[in-house]
């Protein structure tokens, strides 16, 4: 178990007066016990106690042959899984719920205990997930590392005339190769006019002069995500796309400057926005600057005008500014950054000027 | 809208008493309406309501550009997304909850609807989907020729002494070249002793003299799996092997043959087991000996001594017993089959004679 984790947990469930925490996600449980498992359909539950006495609720299936020091309650398939999680707890009266526990536990637990509270706590959790420790930080160093090194790979495949699709294909031994364990998510590969919705899903269209190409990719590295964009283009470029390219990057990299502890994540976004607005692209620009990343690709937490959380020392998050114009094309540029003292280190290095293959 | 299916569904929320149904399963969704949306941590809801005026909940990031033939209520990031739904109900009194839906949303309804009562609805959609109407079927037929065609390749690859993860990540583009969409799951290729996990995770381990090497692998086609399972050996086969081998055949054979409508699932699961336990390796099968498969790979429904339904024309699940020798090796062989009107029609062609490679 990492106790410190936990209780940094516990203080936020005593200000929300929580008897019981029931973590289900497997990276919050791995967060917490150093040990993930993915339990598909079967109940997998940590119980963090406000007594002290926490417990994982475990399907026999799913053999731990590891020393966890934690408590495992074993259940098999045809138990009364819900069941063990009661017989486990003492008085139990404001109950904390991760977000996303399926709907048919829940509605079970509440069965069994009708006079409870039961209350979405994942924010216990969340919050303390945006901080990472050292730990952490050195594994999502070395992730974007990797990233960096696997983006040049992946451009010099554009350069091959492979289409989009057979050029992702590639990417999970890339990583390989250079010690990670493969995608993060699955990668994009946007050319041309694909590269004008930020969300394109790989296609078998082929390069053409003067595309765009958006390339957002990012690997895993023991447990941790990166996650990491450049554009470049094929062949040429227009007026339009060397002014709506520079635009962009001085969004990414003034955005990226102002960053220090104190600073609000809502503030950042604005910064990155209005450059994208003086610019006369600002309808074009239709996401949250960015996003916290960790153990998940997208973990709780955005750079955007609805979280005015302040900056801290330890976060690391993305930021992606970007503009997308139907039918022509599209620009984002995207680094991870770890919120240091007073400043903050951004976690990619591969050049950000404009690349003509 | 799919009014078939859609109608299937209704006559089972009619018997278990549901005003309405929220479905937020993307496969069960799109099994309703013909359009697949992976909304991740958005609200995604289809109501199907026994007024009649079904209606599908989506976030406005997620553009719709097909006639859907289907009411759609939009919501916005920062809009109370659950008020949409209460805003289209007329008395709801009881209301099926998908199983899977995420605490937050139904902890969310429920304080807005404190008289009503929340079920578990899921197994309305669950049993409709177990049974393949023609579409589908067409769809799932092709899906396992594909995986038949594919399977050869992978074994070629074996020859060639690649590692587990080598083979694995190539099967992709295999599947891509006979016309599929990729993988349906993470593929199992496992040498020797690694065979006698039943869901080893590929690793970098190199095939030896004498290994099993059991194949689990499947496609997606048009949206729907196929998943099977070969064991080969690599330069020779033992006496043991031998016996174990043609036990897991027989198994496998005699299950497929008494299959037809109305013949209980469980007892499928019994004759393998039967066969298994006679010929003493009873303790080293441990596993169902099947599941259902359709849109998603797992889908509700097994072939296991805990469910006794009867088999009905158009189902289609998987046959697949297994021996698993801690530190020797193990055998699996898997085929999907579809019920037809007096028996059954098995989808995988790829032969089942003990093959040396």
């Amino acid at each position: 178990m990492n106790n410190d984790r936990i209780d940094n947990i516990l203080e936020l469930m005593e200000e929300a007066s929580l008897d019981y925490f029931l973590i289900s996600d497997p990276e919050s449980i791995a967060y917490c016990t150093n040990y993930l498992n993915y339990p598909y359909e079967r109940m997998y539950v940590f119980m963090i106690s406000k007594h002290g006495d926490h417990k994982l609720f475990c399907n026999d299936l799913f053999y731990i042959d590891e020393d966890l020091d934690v408590d495992i309650v074993w259940h098999k398939d045809g138990d009364d899984a819900i069941q063990t999680i009661v017989d486990h707890m003492a008085f139990p009266n404001r109950i904390g719920i991760d977000k996303n526990w399926p709907s048919r536990f829940l509605l079970a637990l509440m069965k069994k205990l009708p006079k409870a509270k039961f209350i979405n706590a994942s924010p216990c959790v969340d919050l303390v997930r945006m901080k990472k420790d050292l730990h952490e930080q050195v594994l999502m160093i070395e992730a974007s590392r990797i990233n960096d090194l696997a983006m040049q790979d992946v451009i010099d495949l554009c350069k091959e005339g492979l289409s989009e699709k057979e050029i992702a294909q590639k990417l999970p031994a890339i990583y390989i190769k250079y010690g990670a364990d493969g995608n993060s998510f699955e990668p994009m590969i946007a050319f041309g006019k694909n590269g004008a919705d930020p969300h394109h899903s790989n296609d078998n269209s082929h390069v053409k002069e003067c595309d765009s190409i958006i390339i957002d990719m990012g690997c895993i590295y023991k447990g941790y995500c990166s996650d990491m964009t450049r554009t470049v283009f094929f062949g040429g470029i227009t007026e339009k796309q060397i002014e709506v390219y520079e635009l962009v990057k001085k969004a990414n990299e003034t955005a990226e400057k102002m960053i220090k502890p104190g600073v609000k994540l809502c503030d950042i976004d604005k910064c990155a926005r209005d450059i994208i607005n003086e610019g006369g692209y600002g309808k074009y620009f239709n996401h949250r600057l960015g996003h916290f990343i960790g153990r998940d690709v997208h973990e709780y937490g955005d750079v955007s005008a609805s979280f005015d959380i302040e900056v801290e020392e330890g976060m690391i998050f993305s930021i992606e500014p970007g503009i997308y114009l139907p039918n022509e094309f599209g620009v984002r540029i995207e680094d991870l950054v770890l919120v240091t003292k007073d400043g903050c280190q951004v976690l990619n290095s591969y050049s950000k000027d404009i690349q003509i293959i």
